[in-house]
């Protein structure tokens, strides 16, 4: 839900926020499903079915051990078919669901989007009609999202479980997150699955409800799970010097923060400086809090892939290849501390 | 998702079972939509779409004190519509949304069953590739019919919002409720909504991942809730003294609980004493669990109406104009405390 995260509403996390630290094992890799890669951004509850298909792939890919794939878990009516389509045979006493320890979240796109934009859910006021039939009408949204995207990893074999933010307890306190329960995400993954959260519209303690987006979401889990690295999957090649869609825009491939929070270009080497403001990117469509977001998961030490989706580069990412060194050919950005 | 419940799972409330306490203003009521009711439970993921439409006029008009039907509150896309289908003009400064306090809980019906059962989620057991594969595809099913469910009700204008008790930290330790979050239902009451939740698959302490039954849920929040009265939509009159289908089978309109837990037929005046074993009800549908919640329930002083769903019946029982008095006419099952 790109435009509605106020600055206010970034990376800080709170020291009043109330949280559980359950994460007790590593986790491999958080990954962002951007609402722009993922949807067709400019039409109502639209899913980019290619995409969404191709990113399913790799991140099985990424997470599932074995080569082999593994069997279908989308067991819903197809037509035609009377019976759950599910075959016992496929269930032997393989190995193949042995997965890395992932967690998904995922951006709104065009879902959400639309309704929470018409109602002003990210301003609170719950007494307002409007805004409370919107809050109704962004959850029914996002959580038919998040139901599809399960749904899409469940058909390639990734054993997928969708848990909305509004559910497991996250609550905001104007804008900010106040407390967050983290037990369930890290249960599921100590039973084996992948959970999938979402950008979400919660409750808020003092406005009354907002919008809580999927990239404030995924800093809060990353400060937290401590993840080996993270990759937001976005619609263009990573981040640039300006708009992407100007013919001289470059894309900066590495970008240091400093301890300070400061950012420097790291590569390319360009002649001019450049002013990495929130200003300066929020034409490009949401890069501003994912920068923002970026830089404050890599102050943690924890690297940032921002990626293509659906690209060599993305499966290059996601598959961690890039940790020890980043092929001169790799089209992205990298986001990391300067220590 | 009758069947799968043991009688081990049934309303005995663990002192071991953690929970929060944030009730803090009184419930009206807590209605289930049983699974047989609102869907086609012999066809696979089939909603029965004129119960559920009637179903949610009746809980809107038993929740909302305005007689005006209030603004619809799905705004997903609709055929042929490129935008969100709502109209800012009817958002008024009128108190159409003040509701009371209810809370929703439906079972799984042909939603989830199939899956579950082909599986056996509810033995555990994730080790196994079938069991971990069912797990998914079982709570894609049950999500997917929240989702409807909700839907339905907001169209209505209901503000209905969905619950996982997956997502939501009902935990279970063979099978017993072992942790229930009920501060996210209580907050979703206070800030307004109706929370919506459903039978679910859940994470075993013990066992690795069990079925958790709507009915079950209903008597864990229930007797921390402590609603005016609780409605249990079937898709029969309600309890039987055999099978419904049976032609001299006598509907039961009134059970008295007593302290010990026996119970007695207070009417109809029946010549010959029913034993209302377990096993006599087994044949009629899951009953067995549904009377022996209703019995938990009742024992805390909180009367509970079994009866036929989107009927001038439930109706009546949804208002709570059965509280003072029963009328002869009136065709369903109340079970209440002897005291």
């Amino acid at each position: 839900m790109a435009g509605y995260e106020s600055e206010k509403q970034t990376g800080q996390h709170d020291a009043a926020c109330k949280t559980n630290l359950h994460f007790t094992q590593p986790i491999r890799c958080i990954v962002k499903l951007g609402g722009a890669a993922i949807t067709l951004k400019s039409e109502l509850e639209m899913i980019n079915e290619e995409t969404l298909q191709k990113v399913s792939e790799q991140l099985r890919q990424a997470m599932v051990a074995s080569s082999a794939k593994p069997p279908g878990m989308d067991w819903s009516k197809r037509p035609g078919k009377p019976d759950v389509s599910c075959n016992s045979e496929e269930f032997g006493d393989h190995s193949v669901l042995d997965c890395r320890r992932f967690i998904v979240v995922h951006g709104a796109g065009s879902f959400g989007h639309f309704q929470a934009s018409k109602s002003g859910v990210h301003k609170g006021q719950l007494h307002k009609p409007l805004v409370k039939c919107g809050f109704v009408a962004t959850r029914i949204s996002v959580t038919t999202l998040n139901l599809e995207i399960v749904r899409a990893l469940a058909r390639e074999g990734i054993p997928s479980v969708g848990i909305s933010p509004f559910s497991c307890g996250w609550v905001t306190s104007e804008r900010h997150v106040k407390s967050a329960d983290f037990s369930i995400v890290a249960k599921t993954l100590d039973s084996g699955f992948v959970p999938v959260l979402h950008g979400d519209a919660v409750l808020d303690e003092i406005q009354g409800c907002t919008i809580l987006s999927g990239d404030v979401i995924i800093s809060h889990l990353a400060a937290h799970a401590k993840p080996d690295f993270v990759v937001f999957l976005t619609d263009v090649y990573g981040v640039y010097d300006r708009p992407p869609t100007e013919p001289d825009a470059v894309l900066l491939k590495e970008i240091a923060i400093g301890e300070d929070g400061s950012w420097s270009v790291v590569k390319p080497k360009l002649q001019n400086s450049i002013e990495l403001t929130v200003a300066a990117h929020d034409t490009t469509g949401g890069m501003a809090t994912k920068i923002s977001e970026a830089a404050t998961i890599a102050k943690l030490g924890i690297d940032v892939y921002i990626v293509k989706a659906a690209t060599s580069h993305s499966l290059k990412a996601l598959n961690g290849d890039l940790r020890s060194s980043i092929p001169d050919d790799w089209l992205g950005t990298v986001v990391r501390s300067l220590k």
